[in-house]
């Protein structure tokens, strides 16, 4: 088994530019053994809340251990703190802007979270405006390499956290969710779990509106036809509406903040 | 020389979410020594035959043993089987809708055609609409530590391979063929190799026709112009359209499905 | 601490087709040990300046002895020399076409441009039209696997390299640039350095003009707002106009080749 440290790197920098590619000879100058991931660089630009939700999704399927670095951060250079986070055996490094949002929802007691100070551990030739390479990616590496959280900086305990969009319970038998995110597919994923709808009392059917419109349940994409809008449980554990091989999104001018509701009939 | 397993990832997934990261994730959490390396996840989404293309003319580049995990699947969920195949000392993993067909075509009689149906090697939480990550990334991940494939499911010789679309000899001295594949340079790839240019029989030159218009045959980019269109037999032993340092795809529309006549005069 | 050698890939390849996945896989074939680092694949094709800019201002955060692959190559086939460059502790393959020019800017006087002619070296099926996979890729993985730069040809002085757009005095207080790099955010940066700027003399305040319109100059983005022009140095030295949390280049319509003057008042 491998012990080499791993990182993984979520970005809103994009695919043309070399940000993210400096940030990673950042790293290996500091702990060469490091193995590096990259979970996304394509959060469009700025978004807390894309970001937020991507890294608080996925996380899990890394080893414990791993050191997710996250650089969102339209803050850069201000007084908004770099922060390290551990909670549910994982480590999170980034801007304290609300983008470890989803992790501290999930994390238990253990949850701890370091202003980073020791500027010791930045790039020599650190600048304001790319945090990412000068702050962030050397203190990944050095914390993946072995150095204790607590040599970065003093627990915090006033992190920025913002209030994920949550369902809302319309008496016993209904709930209003949103949509959330749309993937590349054109899937439109809500905030409404599985275990959600679970929780709706009742032994009737379950009824899905979107925009007055009744959507039909199915359990897997292939299920669905290229024509209705159709709805499922996806693999992330959220409501999401698609359509089968084509762009539900597009073709039925879904986006983020469209109203969902959910009704025990 | 190091011995650490090799897996290769081609998706439709792209690179705004977070698919592929999950993916690598759960790959490097049951086999930490893995070297995980994006063929790519540019496939146009649910793009079966571009996908087999892309596979099919690059995994030869990589070293015997490399296992190449593909995740092109409109029909995730539904009846289409998972699939391990062992070909041409390689292992491809994937679903069985086609995606290996010119693997298949080009394997020998050692090719093994395996269903997947030890649920016990798929995540534990596996969902029915993302078998990348529940499915096919642990499975790849196990195969490429070791575990032998039949451990994985019985042998099947049923596989899904769709007919390649081979070009059409039309006489001993004329061949039609059609556009396959117009990458990112805007270059319009072919079905025709250059060793079926060298089937014509006789003396004379070659003759290259699109739309009804003669098309001069060159060796290399440098010696087209930007405002003419050109043919050469490229990297990847298929006769292509182009331009010098432009688009030739988008100067002159061309698309796949276009015919293609070579004659030789 | 790892030996394993380390490469980076810098190409116009994009991130459609497989193309980056052929290279690795030669790469991988041949030095198995290899660490692979994407720096770009989203260069504009055939824009050899944008490469150019982005491998000369960015190798120096890799560890040295790092192997730079750099393939945006318009000339691909014909009678441009395949080179290997030793500058700075660091190697770099690519075409002889001026991708290299910033490097051989900081270079000091252990400069060593050697012309690839050794062919034992090359993929056996060596085509005209791929040089990354058939030539850069097999000659990077060798010389960063120990083949010693000298086996790979001999030494040559008059490598191609472009005139570097330097900004240009206009008197004693006063200098023009222009914009060379609009990058992902729209941050529109200048050929105009930090340096440059301290070399204007006199007590009064800087003056930046873009289109006769004053700019004032920030330390960090969030100091600006979304809807007025700013300017800053940013992280990679460079004086850079940019919105606060937008993209100014779309905004303002800037572009490369614009215009800016510094005026110390």
């Amino acid at each position: 088994v491998s012990i080499d440290p791993l990182i993984t790197l979520t970005t809103d920098f994009g695919y043309e530019d070399a940000f993210v590619g400096a940030m990673k000879g950042v790293i290996l100058s500091i702990t060469p053994a490091s193995r590096i991931v990259d979970l996304t660089h394509g959060i469009r630009p700025y978004d807390i809340k894309e970001a937020a939700f991507n890294v608080g999704t996925n996380y899990k399927y890394f080893p414990e251990g791993t050191v997710h670095v996250v650089v969102v951060d339209p803050g850069v250079g201000s007084g908004r703190r770099p922060v390290i986070v551990s909670a549910s055996g994982h480590y999170f490094v980034g801007p304290d802007n609300g983008v470890f949002s989803y992790v501290y929802r999930h994390a238990g007691k253990e949850l701890l979270v370091v202003h980073i100070t020791a500027e010791r551990f930045f790039l020599s030739s650190s600048s304001p405006t790319f945090q990412g390479r000068d702050v962030f990616a050397p203190v990944a590496a050095r914390l993946a390499g072995g150095i204790d959280i607590s040599e970065f900086g003093d627990r915090i305990d006033d992190f920025v956290s913002f209030e994920l969009p949550l369902p809302e319970r319309v008496g016993e038998r209904k709930m209003r969710g949103q949509v959330v995110h749309v993937d590349r597919f054109g899937n439109a994923i809500t905030n409404v779990t599985g275990a959600d709808l679970r929780k709706l009392k009742g032994e009737g059917a379950l009824e899905i509106r979107l925009r007055e419109k009744k959507i039909s349940l199915k359990t897997y994409y292939a299920e669905g036809d290229d024509r209705t809008l159709s709805a499922l449980v996806s693999s992330s554990g959220y409501l999401e509406f698609f359509i089968s091989r084509g762009n539900a999104a597009r073709k039925f001018a879904i986006s983020e903040g469209d109203e969902v509701e959910i009704i025990r009939v």
